[in-house]
C-alpha cells in the first residue's frame, strides 16, 4: 500500500489538472507549465468543461471522459491535482473513487483554513476520501514536487527558475510559500533537494505519514519540517523512531515561539493550542532536531546527513580554526551564549598542530592566515578531527572564500568525511565557495547566527525516548497504577480536592505531608506540632483570600483558638458553604520549594514539568518539560535544566538538597501517562519540598 | 585642524606606499593595484629600498627621497600606508614628523596585538606621533577606503572586487577582515558605503574620533561600528552627542556577549555586572542603536537614515502586510519574542483597507497574496503608514519578490518616505529586488531573524543623555555630596565597614536601618525589639561563617544571651581579632529584597545597577544597570526592567511595593558618579528591602 501510495504522490505517469488554464498569467496555468519546463516525461491532462488542448495537451471536460479516453491507449490516471472552486474538490473526489484513482491533491481552499463551515466541509471530504479509498494531500496544498524524478506539481512562482538543483533532502511543509523560499534559497548556494510536499490543511495525508513514506526513499537522507502546528503527534513520533533506525536525521523549524506566533498558527490553521515547551519537548523526544533560525532548516542538512547525535554529557567543544580573527569571534561568541565551549587544545595537540606550522596564541581559536599552504590548513583540519579532545570543527574563511577558494575552502572540501561535525563560516558573500562546500555534503552557512544555531541544535540532538516499554506498561499496569486508577474512577471527571490529591501522589510513590481532618467540637488529631491549618470545604476554592489557612501554629493553644475565629471569617466570606472540618498539616521545612506537575497536552499528549516554585520562578519561568513518562535518568537531566535548582547543589556552600529524591517524585508523577485512558487532564505538587534528606509534598491538585 | 586631518586621511591626492611589491601575488602588491583598479586619480609613490618602477609608478628608495622629487613637481605627500615590519613604522613616523606628512596609516603588526613588550612598543609609538604633531591609523589597521572618492587604500582582498557600491552608510571597524565582509555583502544586495575604516589598535585615531570626523562627512549619513571593545568611551560618547545633534545615527554591533558571565552572581567578590551589560548601558547612554546580529549591522542602515528614535513608551506596533502566511508567521514570531506587537487595525482602519479591497480574517497579519494590482497594495501601505494606530509597516514578499518584482515590491519602492519605518522581508533568494530597495532606502531583510533584531533594536533606540548637567554637578557638588567626600577622605581608598557603609547611603539620601554599636560589658542600646545582631570587628570579613551573625531576637534577654555565646564562638573562630562590639539593627520586614549597586566599570566608567536580591534572583541574573547618573525618570524605568518587580506591582494581588522610594534610592546611590574624582570603586545595598511604604537599606559595602 505504501509502495503504491510512493508511486502515485511522487512518481505519477499521467496526473489530472483539475482547473488547468490556457491563459499563461494564471496560477492555474503554472503546474502544466512547470511539469513540461522541468522535464516531466508522462502525460498530462487538462481537466476544462470547454476547451479541447491547453497548452499543447488534449483537454477533456470531466475526468470520467479523460479516463475513457486514456484507457483506450492502456493508461490510467495516477494522480489528480484540483486548482477549482466550487464543488470540484467533492465532484473529483468522487470521480477518483468511481475510476479507482488512488491520488488526490487540492490546492483549491475554503476547508478548515476558514473557520467552523470549512471544517465541516473538510471533515466530510475526509470521511468520504477513507470510504472510497482515494488518498487526498491538502486541501490549501501547493502541490508535490520530486525534482530528480522531474515531477514538478505545483502552483509555487519559484519553479519559474530555469534550473531546480536535486539533492538528498527532502522538505516537508505546512507553509506552501515557504517550500519555494526554501527552494530558492538553496538554490542559490548548492543546496538541492529530492522531495518537497506542502500539506496543506493534512485532511488525509498527515506530516507522520509523509515522513514515514520518505523514510522508504532511498533519494532522501535528510527530512527537513516547516512546521506551523502539530495535528497528528502519535503518527509523528512513530514515523520519527523508524526514520532514527533507518538514519535519516530529521530536523524542523517550527512556528509559535511567542504567545503571538503561537496565537497566529492557531488562527492560520484551526490547530489546537498546544504550548511551545511541550512541542519542544515533543520533537525532543521523537529525535528530531529543532532549529531557531528558518535558514538553518537547510543549511543545517549536510550537518546531520549520516551522522547520529553525540550525546554528549558535557559541554560540546569545538575547535576554531580562521583566516579572520573578528570573523571567528562572531562566531565563538554566539556559540557561548549557546554553551558550546571553544576548544584549548592539550600541549600534545599542540605540539600535533606546530608540526603544520601553528603556533598558538593566548585566544583559542587557531589562526590559519599565515598558513602557507592549503596543504597545511587541510593537515589541520585532520589532525583536529583526529583528535579526542575536540567534538568538531569550525574553519572560518574570510575574504579568500570570495576571490581565492582554493587557499582556505578547497582544504576543507578535500577533507575526509568524518563522524565528527566540519562545518564552514563564510564571512563575505562567497556563493561560488557556498556551492563548493555543499556538493561535498559539507555544512556552510552564511552568518555566524545560523551557524551556532546549527552547531547548538546539532548538540543539542538526542535519540529518540522509545515508547514500546510504555505501551507494555499501559497495558498491564502495576498494582499502584491500578489503586491510583479505582481513586480516580470514584472522581468522575471532577477537580479532586486536596487530601483525595495527596493520596493519589502517595500511592504513586510521592511522600506527602503528615496530615489529618479535624471535626467539631472538639477539632482532635494526631499531628506533632507545629502544624498548618485549612479550612475544609469542596465549596471554597480560594482558601488563603477566604481567611482559611494559618501556617506556624505552635501547640495546641494556638491551634484551637486559630481553628474558632477562622471558621467563624470564613463563615462571613462564605455563607452557603458547607464546611466539612479543617485539614491538620505538619509544617515541613526545607531548602527550596519546587513545583512537579502532570498534563495532558492537547497537541503532544502527556508531558511532566518540574520547576522551582514559589512566585519567582513563576516569574522567571524557570522549568524543565518532558513527554511523560520519564525514567530516573532523563529525570535527573531535566533538573540540571532548571537554574534555579543550582541551590540545591551546594551553591556558596548552602546544604545540599536531596535531587534523587526529586528525581523520584518526577518519574512518579509522570506514571500518570500509563494509566488506561489517561484520565487525568491535569496534577500539580505546589509546593514539593525539597530538603537535606527526602522530599515531601504538601499542596497539589489534580484535575 | 579636523578638516585637515579628514582631507589628508580621506581623500589625499598624494599616497606614499612604504612596503610596496612589484610581486602581485604579494598583499603588499594590493593597495597600488586597487588605488588604480577603483581609480584613484591622484599620485602612488612605492617606497622600496632597491625597485625604480613598481606596477608603473616611480619608486623611491626612501620617504625622504620621494618627498625631495615630489616638491620639484609642487606636490607632497599626504598619507603614508606602511607595509613593512622591522623598525618600518617607527622610521616612517620620524620621516612624517621630519617631511610634515600629516597621516600615517599602519598595516604592519606587531605592537599591542603581541602582549606586553608590544604594548610598550606602541605607547612610544603614541607618544612619539604626538610629539611630531603626527596622525597614525592603527597599527594593525587593513587601512581605509573612500569608495565615492576612490580611495582604496587597503589590503583587503573584497577589493579585487570590479565595482565598489557606493552609498550613504560610512563603517569604522576594530576588525579589517570585517571591513571586506561587510563591502561584499552590501554589495551583492546594492548596499553601498561612503568610507570604512580599519582602525586597528587604535594607538593615536579612536573609533570616538573617527565618528566624530563622520559626522562632518557629508557623504555620510549613517555610522556603522563593529566592535570588539572599547578602547575610549568618553570620546565616543562625546562623538555620538554630536552625531545625534547632526541627524546621523549610529549603530554597533559588538563582540563579548557571552563573556558577560556571571555577572550578579558574583557581586560580592567581584564585579556587579559582566562587562558586557555595562557596553550595553554605555551604547544606549550614547543613544547608539545595538544589534545583535551581524547583518543588521548593514541591513539596518536604510531604516535608520533620517529617523529619529520612536522613543515609544509602551510596546511598538507594527502593521505586517504579506503574501505569504509562513513567511509573516517566521517573522511575526520573532517579533514577539522581541516584545514587538502586531498592528490590530481599529475598525476605522479596518473601513478604510476596506476600500482598498482587503478583508481581514481572526489573524492580525494583512493578507495582500489576492490584491489584484500593485495600485492596491500601495494604498493599502500608505493608509497604514498614515495610521496613528500604527508604528510601522513591515511588508513580507513571497516568491513574486524574485520574478514578479512589480507585483509587491514597486509598490514599496514607490511608496512616499515616512519618518515611521516601513520595511521589507523577503522570503526567496530575491537580490535583484533586495537592489531595488536598497536604492530607495528601504531597509529589506533576508532572514526574518535579521528583520525582527532590526526593528527591536530601532524601537529600542533612545536619545542620547546629555552629560552636560552632570558636568555642572561634578564641578558645584551639593552638600550632601561634600559630606560623603569628607567620609570618603577619611577612608583613605580602603574598603569601609557596614555601619560607615549605610552612613554614607544616608547622606545621600537612602533610609537606612536602625542600629546602635553595643560594647561590654552590658552591650545596652536602643534599638527596638525584634532586633539583629552581629558581631563587630574589621579584622573578620565573612560574620556569617564565624557565627558572628544572629536574627529575630524578640527580647532583652534573647538578645543578651546571644551576645554572650556569639562572642565566645567568634573567639574560637578567629583568636586574634580585635572585637569592637556588637552592631543592633532593627529586624526589618519588607515586600522583596532588592539590590542597589554602583561601580566604576574599567571600560565605560560609573555605572549603577538594581536587581532583586536573594540567591534565586542571583542566578537568574534579573537586574538593570545604567550609565550613571540615572534621573528619576531613568530610575523608574530601569525598575520596569527587571522581572521580579513585577511582584511590586500588584502580582497575584500581592501588595504593592513602594518602587518610588526604590527608585529614588536607586537615583540616589548614582550619585556616587557626581563625586570630584570619583573615588568609589564599587558600592552597594544588599538588601534593599522594600515596603508598602518607603524602602530601608540594611546591608551594604562601599569600595
Amino acid at each position: 500500500m505504501s509502495a503504491a501510495l510512493f508511486k502515485a504522490l511522487f512518481t505519477p505517469e499521467v496526473i489530472a489538472l483539475v482547473g488547468a488554464s490556457s491563459d499563461a498569467t494564471k496560477n492555474t496555468a503554472r503546474p502544466q507549465r512547470y511539469l513540461r519546463q522541468h522535464g516531466f516525461t508522462g502525460t498530462i491532462v487538462p481537466i476544462h468543461p470547454r476547451e479541447k488542448v491547453i497548452a499543447g495537451d488534449v483537454a477533456y471536460p470531466t475526468l470520467a471522459a479523460a479516463h475513457a479516453a486514456l484507457v483506450a491507449h492502456g493508461k490510467a490516471i495516477e494522480h489528480v491535482y484540483v486548482m477549482a472552486g466550487g464543488t470540484a474538490v467533492e465532484d473529483a473526489l468522487e470521480a477518483c473513487g468511481t475510476l479507482t484513482i488512488p491520488m488526490l491533491s487540492v490546492f483549491s481552499d475554503g476547508f478548515a483554513d476558514v473557520g467552523e463551515v470549512g471544517s465541516a466541509r473538510q471533515a466530510a471530504l475526509t470521511a468520504r476520501a477513507q470510504a472510497l479509498g482515494v488518498r487526498v494531500l491538502g486541501p490549501n496544498s501547493m502541490g508535490v514536487i520530486n525534482i530528480p524524478g522531474r515531477v514538478t506539481l505545483s502552483v509555487n512562482a519559484t519553479l519559474e527558475a530555469a534550473r531546480l538543483p536535486a539533492g538528498a533532502v527532502s522538505v516537508i511543509s505546512q507553509s506552501g510559500t515557504m517550500l519555494g523560499t526554501l527552494l530558492s534559497r538553496g538554490a542559490a548556494r548548492g543546496l538541492g533537494f529530492a522531495k518537497m510536499i506542502s500539506v496543506g490543511n493534512e485532511a488525509d495525508l498527515s506530516v507522520g505519514e509523509l515522513v514515514d513514506l520518505l523514510v522508504d526513499d532511498p533519494q532522501t537522507r535528510v527530512i527537513a519540517l516547516f512546521l506551523e502546528t502539530l495535528r497528528d503527534a502519535p503518527g509523528l513520533s512513530a514515523a520519527a523512531q523508524r526514520a532514527q533506525a533507518a538514519g535519516k536525521p530529521i530536523v524542523a523549524y517550527k512556528l509559535g515561539r511567542s504567545a503571538l506566533g503561537e496565537a497566529l498558527a492557531r488562527s492560520h490553521t484551526g490547530a489546537l493550542a498546544g504550548s511551545d515547551a511541550a512541542v519542544d519537548a515533543f520533537l525532543a523526544h521523537c529525535g528530531i532536531v529543532r532549529v531557531e533560525m528558518l535558514e538553518t532548516l537547510i543549511e543545517i542538512a549536510p550537518l546531520l546527513m549520516g551522522r547520529k547525535p553525540a550525546q554528549l554529557i558535557r559541554a560540546p567543544r569545538i575547535a576554531v580554526v580562521t583566516t579572520t580573527g573578528g570573523g571567528a569571534a562572531s562566531v565563538v561568541d554566539r556559540l557561548g551564549m549557546a554553551g558550546i565551549e571553544t576548544l584549548v587544545p592539550s600541549p600534545a595537540l599542540q605540539a600535533e598542530l606546530a608540526t603544520h606550522g601553528v603556533r598558538m596564541s593566548d585566544a583559542p581559536i587557531i589562526d590559519l592566515t599565515m598558513a602557507s599552504s592549503g596543504a597545511r590548513y587541510g593537515a589541520v583540519l585532520r589532525s583536529l578531527l583526529a583528535s579526542p579532545d575536540c567534538d568538531g570543527v569550525l574553519a572560518v574563511v574570510g575574504s579568500s572564500a570570495q576571490f581565492h577558494p582554493d587557499f582556505a575552502v578547497s582544504p576543507i572540501v578535500q577533507t575526509p568525511w568524518s563522524a565528527k561535525p566540519l562545518v564552514a563560516f563564510l564571512t563575505p558573500h562567497a556563493e561560488a565557495s557556498l556551492k563548493l562546500l555543499a556538493e561535498q555534503n559539507i555544512a556552510a552557512f552564511r552568518t555566524p547566527e545560523a551557524c551556532a544555531d546549527a552547531l547548538a541544535s546539532f548538540f543539542r540532538w538526542r535519540l529518540a525516548s522509545v515508547d514500546a516499554t510504555n505501551d507494555a506498561a499501559r497495558a498491564s499496569p502495576d498494582k499502584a497504577l491500578q489503586a491510583v486508577s479505582e481513586l480516580l474512577a470514584n472522581a468522575k471527571g471532577c477537580a479532586l480536592d486536596e487530601p483525595t490529591s495527596l493520596q493519589l501522589f502517595a500511592q504513586l510513590g510521592v511522600p506527602v505531608v503528615r496530615s489529618a481532618t479535624a471535626h467539631a467540637p472538639d477539632f482532635k488529631h494526631d499531628v506533632p506540632y507545629p502544624v498548618a491549618l485549612k479550612v475544609r470545604s469542596a465549596d471554597i476554592l480560594h482558601k488563603t483570600e477566604a481567611g482559611g489557612v494559618a501556617l506556624g501554629l505552635s501547640d495546641e493553644d494556638a491551634y484551637l483558638a486559630r481553628v474558632y475565629t477562622m471558621l467563624a471569617t470564613v463563615r462571613i466570606a462564605h455563607p452557603q458553604a458547607h464546611i466539612e472540618g479543617v485539614t491538620v498539616q505538619a509544617m515541613e521545612r526545607g531548602l527550596l520549594e519546587a513545583i512537579v506537575g502532570y498534563r495532558h497536552d492537547p497537541m503532544v499528549g502527556p508531558t511532566v514539568l518540574v520547576g522551582a516554585g514559589g512566585s519567582l520562578a513563576e516569574i522567571y519561568k524557570d522549568f524543565a518539560l518532558r513527554v511523560a513518562p520519564v525514567s530516573l535518568a532523563q529525570a535527573h537531566d531535566m533538573l540540571t535544566q532548571v537554574k534555579a535548582f543550582a541551590l540545591l547543589r551546594g551553591y556558596r556552600n548552602l546544604p545540599r538538597g536531596d535531587l534523587e529524591a526529586l528525581a523520584q517524585a518526577v518519574v512518579a508523577m509522570s506514571q500518570f501517562a500509563l494509566l488506561p485512558d489517561q484520565p487525568v487532564a491535569e496534577a500539580e505538587i505546589n509546593p514539593l519540598i525539597v530538603k537535606t534528606e527526602g522530599v515531601v509534598a504538601v499542596d497539589g491538585l489534580v484535575t
